[in-house]
């Protein structure tokens, strides 16, 4: 199929390749769509665009600063005047930024909201134009613990993911009726990808067998999401490993 | 594919042909599952047994009283000893009964919270007796928007409800770690079924075309449910209408 | 002052002597209320009144089963037929009831129910009624932190709780335009009393000073929401120690 | 009393004379602190410091940008260096900004943040980090309905007061064991003041008596917070009007 018979998926924060943009994106790629790879490295994006088309699909990368307007209107742009149009846009930007109260750096402060929250808003604010115009979309943000519980020393992700999570509720509420499905998927533990075993390797082992969640079953819930009825939508599901204290 | 090669659904709370309960066992028989339809009402049960026989697949009735012990337990051992033996559990039991504080009859409060959370919570103990001893299995819970928010005039039901969905919390809490998914489904809205149809005719014309949830798109949910892989499993998600206001 | 010139508080769910009923009972009538005190036990009930009577001010008791609807229609025509009549009604009545699926006991689980939730809505349906009538009136009822979360070993407490915040929930919002105040308030933490110090002796010395509530720190708490305002009523508070992790 | 005799209470975010931020003012100061109004206009603050200084309590004023890290340290430094130093901090700052995804205007969206989330957390670490040096102190912030629910067209407001509550609820938690307690305060509904008078004065009539929250009323409530027992300290409370509808 080529990309012209295709629709288009937009992963705005594509990181390491083991991570849960890559995931996502090669799971849309695996059930036809046409992928647009977006984050900040372009280095990065074209590694984990040639894996993807080592599977016999097509993607390609385009490199976005998730916090600048422009960038992210260009990729909604973009992304729209390919194939069949833009049809799923997965907002997955945002690292756990930590602090207390105690030493507060009120530029990371700024930083995780900007990310998340800003980077959100401006993300959902460019799909929904051109969505709207089609009359269909979907939407989805990656969403953690802290969207639902603010404790330290997450208190700067804790404030960004909560001010995320409220973006995409009230984009869900105010889309939905226009044929536009938003989600907020809450990943609630440590993901078994490249960022987590690189800065904590011995979490990895500590966890056990399915003790993380595997990138790739965190793009099947991302699946599930985009082809339910339009008639039983979710807008929030949370997803943690099965033995996770909670 | 004969009844002992495969695994085992049991649906507690098959009611309408058109129905939440309904829908979710020709869901589950369709995918390969040899499913029990539990209920109260034997012909009923047998109708719906018997529609679901047409396509090809097994299936089977069991009259069953889901706020009776014996009937639960019976229930779950024999759906056990059925080929591959109990997988899936579903508890789709409870009408939205109604009350204010005005009018209150303590005979419909009692009777809504026993055939949600002390049904429910019967079923969860049988369930979990037979899915330990197996190592996995999947419990979906059906809840709604009351599970939630209590609001008059549905007094009863909402305390029901918010009973059920505690244990269905406390349920996926301990038995996760087990290898047992626990879920709980907030249905927020009308569903497209015999019940809404016979009560409120009008409503399903005000509501428009999938302004009411189709049972087949909640059963869509309950399956992904249980094809989750366990390190990434949901407790709960919501599923509304994309019309709906909330 | 004379009963003929005090308004009437029930506290319904008197226990020890050191507890948050009987504490409530004496915050109220320290107010100038006659306090009716309730529960299930004559000889704790009296010895408590007389206790409160020493400190000059009045109080009766009147033995209620709380899960008995003629007995708390009684004790509330009884309350409001005393001077000013029956202006705070307060439902403190529930044992932390454990169990997991493993062992449940539904005579357990059933008891839990009837002592926090049916018993809550009787309350609630007994106390509207008269208080309907005058126009005003406050309730409260007392919750924990199961009533918000369920956790193994807690099932048939976290479910009872749950119910009962709903009872509350529902009841607040239906009353509320008719000038009664209805609260919930979530516990969370172990209470510094008897029930807790018979219980588990080395939990109270672990605790440290302020480690666990005080009961006069909760009543001040329920005296609090008596006397808000009707334009800034309050549905729900969270009371903890101040070193406590949650 | 003279001001070297007492506390200090801090209120950040004083705007018109009948609104939250006076009326918290003038209770603390009835209550016997020395109490220190900030804000963003000098003038207006000046005339609200008359206002209260002429029922013979203490007063006096600030000019302070909520989101300007150095203001907001000189005006804790100067707080803290007056009479018993610093005891209570109120952070009441923040319009209902409004925007749909329709017509974002992202610089709404950031100012929103800013004025609520940014300023708070500066706030709170600014506040800490001088009670705890004293072991004790009470900070407050003023949240509302958009706090907990995100509904367009309120999406930048929304946003913003999730990601202040859950800066309050993670500083609760930091703190609280050193002495300090912190809460959030859900207020839902309209205020009775002059920034809803001067803009929706039909508003006002429709609501009838006592169908907005009085802004003294919403003071006696931090008021009651404040003089809670360790033991028994409350994150998080809601205040609406005896009739709205929630």
């Amino acid at each position: 199929m080529s990309i012209e018979d295709k629709s288009v998926a937009v992963v705005l924060g594509v990181g390491a390749s083991r991570g849960v943009g890559a995931a996502v994106a090669r799971r849309f790629a695996g059930e036809g769509f046409h992928v647009v790879l977006a984050g900040r490295t372009e280095g990065g994006l074209d590694a984990i665009r040639d894996e993807i088309r080592d599977a016999g699909v097509t993607a390609e990368s385009f490199v976005t600063d998730a916090t600048n307007a422009g960038d992210v209107e260009r990729l909604m742009a973009h992304a729209d005047s390919l194939g069949g149009g833009l049809r799923v846009a997965v907002y997955n930007v945002g690292n756990n930024r930590r602090g207390t109260l105690d030493d507060l750096d009120m530029a990371v402060f700024e930083k995780a909201w900007r990310e998340n929250a800003f980077g959100g808003a401006l993300f959902a604010k460019a799909a929904a134009w051109h969505m709207r115009a089609r009359g269909q979309g979907t939407m989805i943000f990656t969403g953690a613990t802290a969207s639902l519980r603010a404790r330290p020393p997450f208190l700067p992700f804790a404030s960004a993911k909560a001010a995320l999570r409220a973006v995409a509720q009230a984009a869900a509420r105010e889309l939905g009726p226009d044929g536009i499905h938003v989600s907020h998927v809450v990943v609630d533990g440590g993901i078994a990808g490249d960022k987590l075993f690189r800065a904590f390797p011995d979490r990895a082992k500590r966890a056990g067998e399915d003790g993380l969640l595997d990138p790739d079953a965190i793009a099947d819930a991302y699946w599930a999401l985009h082809v339910q009825h339009r008639s039983a939508w979710t807008f929030e599901l949370d997803l943690r490993p099965y033995g996770e204290s909670w």
